[in-house]
């Protein structure tokens, strides 16, 4: 059974560095793949992307990833796209070639399956002539890498049916990515388009030698580019026009479109001398590193921001929670904690890129923080949830000990038991156990002591009987465990 | 003493949008600023990116930032250069203006000063016209906002001296920016030339009906603009062009700008009905955000992605790695009490937003690294500062105990004391009182056991005599001292 319900296998047409991403992505959750690709080196260059890409799903999302899918690779169009639920066309640019290839690959497949192109500039209704149902072929423009950039555009020809959007927008979303669904066919469609403009002027200025290729990525990584990471530049626009609005932005900056910048009206000339300066201000600024390299760290940072921008909620952020989610959603029911005799496992997370300092070591503090988050998360265990609160009762901390006994590093996960030391009516003693996810290492711990209180009186009092009796389940179940070596420690105390 | 050497006043010249970023960044580098505008409104927008900024850099960094600078409005060009270390001009973008506000205050300057001019787009060889001293005139052109994002052109006229370009860019680098100096003078820079390259795409865009202002958006936020948080397009366009390398990558794609995509050869005309169509779709984009949500919303952003790259060390990740290592080396020494047989003051903040809970109440946890931070403080003063780290040798906490004894809320100040219990040549156990400041209520206390360490090795190792002699000043000082009655608790012990 596969975990996106009528997304079981795809048909993939040409494995280069798009096809490999679609089959990285697809396969990582947990889709079959067919691919088609004439290129003897198809297999090892498509099997190079897949490792990247479970390289960064490793560190990308604790949600839990279905079982990878499997990967098979087949001698023609034809035996790529029979039985599969979807099919992704990433041939070479050249039109007569993919017309070739849907064409075949068309005819075979079941009438329904919805057909995607990668392709970054040909148009639709051009690609979609001498198909077979060609209503059903959509562009589905990726970006590089594909299994990590959300966006894909969709457009469609003149032929294209609604409902075959409406499809690929699904398959495409089921995977963790954003579609942006374009009313309007047009060369180069919306992202290539504003990409192709700055790379023309970024040519421009290394032609005239204003710039070297190094200055001018930084001119964009340092400044611009992060603010693109999450907001497009009219959004960002209207921020700097300031409460005065988007027409008055446009009242004092719109004339400087019509400044002596000329240079974005023209086109320079690949001429042998350009391409070499190009070359080596790139080869200077590789400064060695190689592909692979370059790769990793392009994955590492995207990995970075997104995992970032999940923290605010917000653009590509918002898209990786939502993705997560939908995981989550689709994951198997946890198994019943069957064994009360151990040590409670409440709280499982990824340390955050903000709780480092600048040598890359979790904080101290944060190991507070992580075992009374795991603490709340006992609490709501018992039924200490919002509503609740709201009602005027809580466990307020009294006092707490940390031990620390290992370091850990942004990106780690880490999980949190509870163990009850003991309890009564108003006082609960929690002793909890901070490890690192992948060899259990025990990286800390932290023992606290909580008061049922009436928050609006400010005093004391019992907590109801059913959380009582809710922490006495736990309590005598563990009743067995040994006492953990760092509980009742003072500071200082001998070892 | 200010905490940035040869910098501790500069004069700012126009205090909109872009000198109320400049002011905020240097008061919050420790730096004092006196601002001229004429603007009767400029204190109130001044204040208004000041807040901004202040509560942005509550979460950019754990560093220890320098007490805040303090920030004067005066009447005159004159006033706000004379006595001070550095100029930045930030008037609007009217050359005569610039001309005649720069005349008058390089009369008045010390000759030596460097003015930094914040146009994006007028030539220095125009502006420097007419100056005192016109060699002492560079472009330092930022990127809103100025408080948060790194990048500063640097660009001189024919005038400008080698000097003044090499100050300008100390400067800049001193308040945690990255200077990007230009050896060409040409309209627009660099960065404007590439974001005008785009934008006026995206102006066609919008003005053929193929896309609304948040498709565009969309369009950058989700794709391209995550990688240029960190790559600019020269990189991603390597790693693209794969082992083939660039010059594969410019045969198989420079073709691409001869295609027909022609909308990029010529400027929109903004019509009322263009500008009509931009603002309807910029409104409904906000969806009824104000500009101090949506500046809030990108300030979190911005801080997300950075700190995300700090993890990665690259891109503006390393530029806040530097500027936190700066911090740490120029974090005054504590400011010794004379009464050295107290308890003595290493910290004082103001709670921030994101330290409370639903209620208001400062979170448990955050108590722990109110201590922690103290702790540090004190371990500068004892001579661990960021040098002493680089040489592989720190302090790690072994245990900490809190105790939590009176409610705080965001907007309160307090201060942290430390208390020597203990020490020898490897340890250091220190008691930290937390108080309000406002009625010196003990809020929470703090107990640390610190080992000194060989961070390579990962072993304890003696701390060197000078630094066990600071610490025994204060431990000798503190002889009399009673010990506290939270000393030495162990979780639930009898009170």
């Amino acid at each position: 059974m596969s975990p996106i319900p009528g997304l079981a296998d795809v048909g993939l047409l040409g494995g280069g560095v798009i096809g490999g991403g679609w089959a990285a992505r697809f396969l990582l959750n947990g889709v079959d793949v067919t691919l088609y690709d004439p290129d003897p080196e198809a297999p090892r260059k498509v099997g190079e992307v897949i490792a990247n890409a479970r390289r960064a799903y490793a560190s990308l999302t604790m949600a839990p990833l279905p079982a990878e899918g499997s990967l098979r690779f087949v001698a023609t169009p034809e035996e790529a796209v029979v039985g599969v639920d979807f099919v992704q066309e990433s041939a070479p640019e050249r039109l007569d070639l993919k017309q070739s290839i849907l064409m075949r690959a068309s005819a075979a497949a079941d009438p329904s399956v919805v057909f995607g192109s990668s392709t970054s500039g040909l148009l639709p209704t051009q690609i979609q002539t001498g198909m077979h149902h060609p209503e059903r072929l959509v562009v589905g423009h990726p970006f590089n890498p594909v299994y990590l950039l959300p966006l894909v555009e969709i457009c469609g020809g003149e032929a294209t049916s609604e409902a075959a959007k409406t499809r690929a927008a699904e398959v495409y979303t089921a995977i963790g990515m954003r579609p942006l669904v374009l009313g309007k066919e047009i060369d180069g469609f919306v992202a290539d388009r504003l990409l192709e403009a700055l790379w023309r002027e970024a040519l421009w200025l290394v032609n005239d030698g204003v710039a070297t290729t190094e200055q001018i990525d930084d001119a964009i990584r340092f400044g611009a580019g992060l603010r693109w990471s999450f907001m497009g530049t009219f959004l960002v626009y209207r921020i700097a026009g300031g409460e005065a609005g988007m027409r008055h932005f446009m009242a004092q900056f719109g004339p400087a479109l019509q400044w002596p910048w000329t240079k974005l009206m023209d086109v320079p000339e690949l001429t042998e001398d350009l391409l070499d300066r190009l070359v080596a201000q790139s080869d200077d600024q590789a400064a060695g590193q190689s592909i692979r390299e370059l790769e990793a760290l392009r994955d590492d940072c995207l990995v970075a921001v997104m995992q970032g921008l999940r923290t605010v909620g917000y653009g590509a952020g918002e898209v990786l929670a939502d993705y997560e989610r939908a995981l989550f959603d689709r994951a198997p029911a946890p198994v019943a904690v069957g064994d009360l005799t151990q040590p409670f496992k409440v709280h499982e997370i990824r340390i955050p890129t903000d709780w480092v300092d600048y040598n890359g070591h979790t904080n101290d503090s944060r190991y507070a923080q992580l075992s009374g988050d795991a603490a709340d998360a006992f609490l709501r265990y018992i039924g200490v949830d919002a509503d609740y609160l709201r009602g005027g009762h809580s466990y307020y901390t009294v006092e707490s000990h940390i031990s620390y006994l290992a370091q850990s590093h942004a990106g780690d996960v880490v999980y949190v038991t509870s163990q009850v030391l003991s309890h009564d009516a108003k006082r609960l003693h929690l002793f909890n156990r901070m490890h690192r996810s992948d060899d259990n290492t025990l990286i800390a711990t932290g023992e606290h002591m909580y008061l049922h209180v009436d928050t609006n009186e400010g005093r004391t009092v019992p907590a109801p009987q059913y959380m009582i009796d809710r922490i006495a389940v736990i309590a005598d179940g563990q009743a067995a465990l040994a006492r953990p070596p760092q509980a009742g420690r003072f500071v200082g105390a001998p070892r």
